[in-house]
């Protein structure tokens, strides 16, 4: 490819409103740009790019016997009445009427389509297991777009679907699917961790996620130094403290906290630390048909955040978990938010593992401006459950037995479910089994974030000068630099050479043949983060020598003309 | 690929609701689904070969320059408000709300877009000429989706888009591009015709449509048997009759004819042929700020058909075309729609040339149930205007000057258009000249309809076996079909290895590996249209030999178990 007869695009300045380097590198590199907020144009460059990652992609899944279909971005709304989901998922499906005013939606995601092909095509079990995949543009209306292509509104994903007769069938797929996403992310050379996930809105049992690890993930992912335990901090079990609950030593008494609003504001006035206390949270309760909408009590110790996913699966708490307002609280506590405690409240309370393994703590005592000190479960608090309700934190003991915990921040990339026959029973998604009878399937699916892979890879690899792409996924492999090409026919004759000769070798060269100045080649070359650059020269010319640079080290090595073309060649083989 | 391991998802039943041959064979070869009225999904026969037909698509649009991006689905409102196209299209183009209330359109082309990233990213002419394009899913809201994905609502498209600072520019590009479609639909190997069309809403001067000539194709195209000339009927000139206009003879006179409401009984009752007579039709005039709209009629001969494309550009004439309703006609000519004639109305008269060189002609007479005969022009009738508004039709002369027309139909699979300056315009999208001058970009549009041309490759190779594909875009090139595989060791065995070596050769094959009877494994071989077929019974494995079939001529002929993959590869290249 000629600069000149390409869109390169590229900007001298960081935009102002790109906050993750990803995104102000991919606008600089001119590989995408914004049509509206969370819609984005690929450029070439970028363009090229995603296309690489898609073949990636495509190559692993039909190498581990998936068949590739596609879906209409369009989706009729009654398919997602079928499961419920029309009501589940928010505003994020985007519902549209056509020209007649029948309902549909822009697929966010596609397990209702693919359990109603299923249901039609495939009748026996000896058509199982099936696993399809499509490679597709995707909508999803996000309340707050961001991070450029990490987090847009229409992007590309790579959704597979497999069904079974079994389940051990489907764990079979499962782990092949596995496999298959560990060697999709190891060719893209990212530095990634599979780790147990939660299932959220797609549901079913087991689940892993894929996330590459970068500052400005948005999840926090668990690692254990013992073992190879892994998981998001939202699935990642808190286990309770070692050992019994000692045992009670003082007195229950009644403090004035006026103007302590904050844990850290009650722990300063009464000098006790963060630990011997607890925080108390009310949260809408699961509300009984007909009934109005009472509260639930979170409690969990003072220096412990709660862990919003956990608590919205405990039995009574509505889901998704929605803290209470000052009403309910005043209604429920009789006093303000700063000030509730577990004791005596008129509603179910649940208590986190370790704040229940305390003594003599402090707590909120329903009364304005004052706290307890000296409380103690059962002797003080009855009435109230245990549960796993908080994040993990740093250091403490991994919940698999071994080692200790840490946490890092991680960009979600895959996520792989089994889903088991929530759609299937849904959809009515039937075969006949061996038996002759019909049978519901089970089902797992299997995502990649195709587009978002692209922001992720550049979090993972860049430098000052801009983009370091792996070789795998670049959008070329070699540019070429002729210096003052269009005043030296020495350097211009050289220059189409070897352009010529790298196009016939099946190499992808990028050919600045744009009247620029050398630094502006340059600078242009290591921003897109071409892998090899070939330097063009009168002066190295004059001794048949060329110069490469590898973009990854910086290094130049002189080469003669006549084997640079051989040279890039056992580079990159 | 194993069957058992794909969704071949064939059909013996011929769909009732599929009225073309392709539609019909997409669904029986288990090519597409239908998920909801114009909305199909590929399964996985279907999809590869609209990939193969994508990757044609694209290996020429590179080879002709033109640079590859990707641009949203959804684009917002805004945009379509600058060219005023927002108005223009109808309820085809599907507006859309946000979660925010912001207006968008699912995009149904990107002229609009692809000008704001050209007003952004083109700022010089020394990044001119520049083509840029998109293999993309499209949406349409036809108001009768058919024919399958012939003409659904969404679809995939390529779309390109040219840049220039210059009409001579534009013309080069344009060429280049119609020379890049030529090659595209020979390598598919379609039988296919370029010609002159009309712009339609897309607008601009020049434009050329590809057809694939079949039987059920929606457009009619007109050819020369002199020339090269081709054209759209929509397009085509109406040449008028050589030679003056024949002398008046007859007297105008009155004649009753009560019951007589078309041409067709006005000819048998008065035994006049129809190429004799007129017929008047009224459609709504241009509405001039805060008038009535008043109507113009339109005359062409008894045996003539209005061409609307033609008529709706006639200046003061409504775009859309509308006919005039009954109480708009009574207003004008006093009479029902059956008995208009052209004389004395109260409105501008358009005469088609054709009609316009009649003498002693039949007509309404503006009274119902009478008609004039002997109407002569000028002489009776005074203040009309001639224009070309017909359809040309069978055996007239050619426009071009040499020959006469015949008519086929076509299916229109792309379509290239010389834009000119009108959304660069109305967009603002200018570069720096070599004056240094801010100069409004020219622009050139060329699509394709990826989609629609599996549709049409089929439509033009079937038989009453099923689909017979052009080995370009073939879903896989060879077919093994082992007879009784399960129960016969030396098949199975013979049938593993010629598919492995088919694999290792790097050749797509379909390997029949499922307990069906041959019968079965033939008919669905031939409905897909696998090109080549190999089949392997116990019988001929006896003396070394397999069965190779050729799915177009039928054509079976024996060769050692040895030579088959070589034979293939023969065959292939």
């Amino acid at each position: 490819m000629r600069s000149s007869n390409y869109l390169l695009s590229t900007l001298k300045e960081t935009p102002n409103d790109a906050e993750v380097v990803s995104h102000q590198l991919m606008l600089r590199a001119g590989m995408v740009r914004r049509l509206a907020s969370g819609l984005y144009t690929w450029l070439p460059t970028g363009l090229r790019v995603l296309r690489k990652v898609e073949n990636i992609v495509r190559e692993e899944m039909n190498k581990a016997g998936a068949v590739e279909t596609l879906m209409p971005v369009v989706q009729p709304a009654d398919l997602w009445q079928e499961t419920g989901r029309i009501d589940q998922f928010g505003p994020e499906l985007l519902r549209i009427k056509d020209r007649h005013n029948r309902s549909f939606v822009l697929g966010p995601t596609h397990e209702e389509v693919i359990t109603d092909i299923a249901r039609k095509e495939i009748n026996s079990y000896k058509q199982l297991p099936l696993t399809l995949y499509q490679i597709q543009t995707k909508f999803r209306d996000e309340v707050r777009p961001r991070f450029g292509v990490m987090r847009a509104r229409e992007f590309i994903m790579k959704d597979a679907y497999s069904f079974h007769i079994s389940d051990e069938c489907l764990n079979e797929t499962y782990n092949k699917m596995h496999q298959a996403y560990c060697n999709i992310f190891d060719r893209i050379g990212l530095e990634y961790r599979p780790v147990l996930a939660d299932t959220g809105s797609i549901g079913g049992a087991v689940s892993h996620e894929f996330h590459v690890l970068a500052e400005s993930g948005e999840d926090d992912i668990v690692f254990s130094d013992g073992s190879d335990y892994a998981a998001n901090i939202e699935k990642a079990e808190a286990l309770a403290p070692a050992g019994e609950r000692p045992a009670a030593t003082q007195a229950l008494a009644v403090v004035d906290t006026p103007d302590a609003h904050s844990i850290e504001d009650v722990c300063k006035l009464l000098s006790v630390d963060a630990t011997q206390t607890v925080k108390t949270l009310l949260v809408a309760a699961e509300a009984e048909k007909g009934e109005a909408q009472g509260v639930v009590a979170l409690v969990v110790r003072g220096d412990h955040t709660l862990n919003e996913v956990k608590a919205e699966k405990i039995a009574g708490v509505a889901s998704p978990l929605t803290f209470a307002n000052e009403e309910q609280v005043q209604a429920a506590a009789n006093c303000d938010a700063g000030s509730i405690g577990p004791q005596g409240l008129n509603c179910p309370v649940i208590v986190d593992r370790s704040a229940a393994h305390l003594a003599d703590f402090v707590c909120g005592a329903n009364v304005n401006g004052q706290h307890m000190t000296g409380a103690n479960w059962d002797r003080d608090i009855s009435d109230y459950t245990v549960a796993d309700i908080r994040n993990v934190v740093e250091g403490e003991p991994s919940p698999c037995g071994k080692g200790t915990l840490s946490i890092k921040r991680g960009i979600e990339v895959g996520h792989i479910f089994q889903l088991g026959t929530k759609y299937a029973e849904a959809m009515n998604a039937g075969v006949l089994n061996m038996q002759g009878k019909q049978q519901i399937m089970t089902m797992g699916c299997y995502g990649i974030g195709v587009s978002r892979i692209v922001a992720a890879a550049i979090e993972q690899n860049n430098d000052e000068h801009g983009i370091i792409w792996n070789e795998s996924i670049a959008p070329f492999k070699v540019s070429i630099i002729p210096m003052n090409m269009h005043k030296s026919a020495d350097v211009k004759e050289a220059a189409e050479k070897i352009y010529a000769d790298l196009q016939a070798a099946g190499i992808e060269v990028l050919f600045d043949d744009r009247k620029e100045r050398p630094g502006v080649m340059f600078a242009d070359s290591e921003l897109i983060g071409i892998p090899h650059n070939i330097i063009i020269g009168d002066r190295s010319l004059k001794n048949g020598l060329v110069e490469h640079k590898l973009r990854l080290t910086g290094d130049k090595t002189e080469v003669a003309v006549a084997d640079i073309v051989a040279h890039i060649k056992s580079l990159l083989a």
